[in-house]
């Protein structure tokens, strides 16, 4: 389902926008660098795509590595343009960034858009114009691969089955006065969110952060939670790691130890029907619009008498997208919400809508689907069921 | 031996550059950022310093954990600029800056030096001049203060006693066939690395990475390493964790099991006289310059007949810096290069000199000190033996 490889879009960018060449500096830590580079270094490094070739602006010292593991034609070092380690140091980087597009006789150079504003001043004051191009790396990286798509399926597997293990300790936990016991001590968030990192660690998955919000707490969806679980109270449970390929797991489930109150009770019915109301326009597959999944949610919400995003600064209802692109990023784009155009093949996305009520707590169901040509997949096979 | 806060130094740059305001719009996972405002958020939010107070601004549902946790005086929310999600939506993102920053009648602004180039054109656009002023923020960052000393020694000491821990294994490996044996199996970089891992996660320390590279491997300064240890040849251990508080160790010790070669011998040799070199001119605290301190480590070396990289573009000797700070970051200017200037009192530099041939081996000695008033403090306590 793959679309052109990167270095195509790139040529093409550098034409359509009438440039001579397209130039990153950055480290590794910008997925985007990483992706297009093929390399990873802690230190930033240099790419430029010019006449046809990909050429990678390196330290010193990371030449061979980079030789070996990127994938540019090229390799050059900056220790051609001057003598010592010009790393981290902005001014020196942004001499050698000059004389390394003057050899190329460049004067006019695309950028990404989080290119560095300093870099841009002083590639400018050199004579250089430096114009943003647009996302063309990350618009490349929408449409995932098979083998993106296998290493995604591999991520929300372990991640399904870590809330499969989570529910099942809230299941076998005791209430004693209120508070879940399990194996005869208090079951707090903390010591949950440490039990799914180690399960996730044994299934090739790193988890740094994890959501285990109950009762009020719920009711901030960014909230990670602390303190003994509770029964009765709402228990978010929203998981998200990191694949030793790269790829992001991310699933939320909300379970009540015992019995809601009838308020969370009909929270959660609306957040059922929202969610199988996205699914249901996910359906038509790539063309749909990301805005019809939003705002299918959003009418579902506010037929049932609950404030959406939409409606503009609200604190409780539905606050946030109906879901986000997931990748070798947690979060990328396309979001789903208003405004959001037509999904391509081979978008994989997360579907999380979600109520949120300070004096109720709060709800959230999420999944995370594949859009095909005439519809979806879902990497998750797992049930709503919420009272344990 | 802190500095100025954070705050004033903005407000100096602001009255100094002669612009109306400083804007930051970044995650948390700049660490300027999570400094300057006290809040950590996967998604970015602005910070705008007008008028001698810190304004944040968040996405509607960050907005109480914002007013809880953040230390700015104002929290305002981009709901009340657009109705919805905006983030991810660089353009979205850019309308709502704009609108921000024409509500407090703001149109010449100051950024930091990464801020991206796009929302600066889309602000250029909407009428705003947008400038860089420097290094602010990272210049507060520089002198550390007491608390931060103190955390970076707590990371140093368990970087430290996981120095010792794995020398410990390494004297008690089992030659068999010339590769290291620990416990009757074959001692791997990456066996000894994911003991590393463990021990540190029991001393408050994270370990992500660390470089086990053992014979020609231990040529290439960023080789991380994989295979059986042997004897016979140097193991390069740089171990540099980060601690719970945030803050990072980093310390390097070279070990041969056996015997080391005549020539490894001597580089060893060059690389602790360079070492003590290094430590020599930082005797003079404050006041003292980096270059001086780099520059008396390539003295020593050029003297002993290997070259470096004040020479140019060498590809074999000392091919790096002789060190660089470290706090919030692995890597924080300055570093010792030459040209770095006068270091201040209160900064935490490593000092980590190292000889590298393909057809040798590598080697490198790594320490973390603190520049003080009138020498500095060195936060390790280890020895230089090398030869199990």
């Amino acid at each position: 389902m793959n679309a052109k490889p990167t270095t195509e879009m790139l040529d093409e960018a550098i034409r359509e926008y009438g440039v001579d060449a397209y130039l990153r500096f950055d480290d590794s830590a910008s997925v985007d660098h990483r992706y297009v580079t093929g390399f990873e270094a802690g230190d930033a490094f240099g790419y430029l795509r010019y006449d046809g070739e990909s050429i990678l602006l390196v330290a010193p010292l990371e030449k061979g590595r980079a030789r070996e593991e990127s994938n540019a034609d090229t390799v050059r070092s900056t220790g051609e343009f001057v003598a010592d380690d010009v790393r981290d140091d902005v001014e020196a980087e942004a001499d050698v960034l000059a004389a390394f597009l003057e050899e190329y006789d460049i004067t006019d150079v695309g950028v990404p858009q989080d290119f560095d504003l300093y870099y841009a001043e002083r590639l400018e004051e050199a004579g250089v114009t430096v114009r943003t191009l647009g996302s063309v790396v990350m618009n490349s990286r929408i449409r995932k691969t098979e083998q993106e798509i296998e290493s995604l399926q591999a991520a929300q597997t372990a991640t399904e089955q870590s809330m499969e293990y989570a529910a099942k300790i809230l299941t076998q936990s005791d209430v004693v006065d209120g508070t879940l016991h399990y194996e005869g001590e208090v079951l707090t968030a903390d010591r949950l969110r440490a039990v799914l990192r180690e399960f996730l660690e044994g299934h090739d998955c790193r988890l740094d952060r994890a959501i285990v919000a109950c009762g009020t707490a719920s009711a901030d969806p960014h909230e990670s939670g602390s303190g003994p679980l509770r029964a009765d109270q709402p228990i978010i449970l929203d998981i998200f790691p990191q694949h030793s390929s790269g790829y992001w797991g991310d699933m939320t489930r909300t379970f009540v130890r015992g019995t809601p109150t009838p308020a969370l009770e009909a929270m959660y019915r609306a957040t059922q029907d929202a969610f199988d109301a996205a699914l249901d326009v996910l359906s038509g597959g790539a063309g749909v619009t990301g805005s019809a999944v939003h705002n299918a949610v959003c009418d579902v919400y506010e037929e049932a008498g609950y404030p959406t995003i939409r409606q503009g600064d609200v604190e409780e209802g539905f606050l946030h997208s109906t879901g986000h692109a997931i990748g070798l990023e947690l979060h990328e784009p396309p979001r789903l919400v208003d405004g959001t155009g037509e999904l391509a093949a081979g978008t994989v996305l997360t579907v999380e809508p979600g109520l949120y009520d300070p004096g109720v707590g709060g709800v959230r169901i999420e999944d995370m689907v594949v859009v095909t040509n005439d519809g979806y997949q879902n990497l998750n096979d797992y049930n709503t069921d919420w009272v344990l």
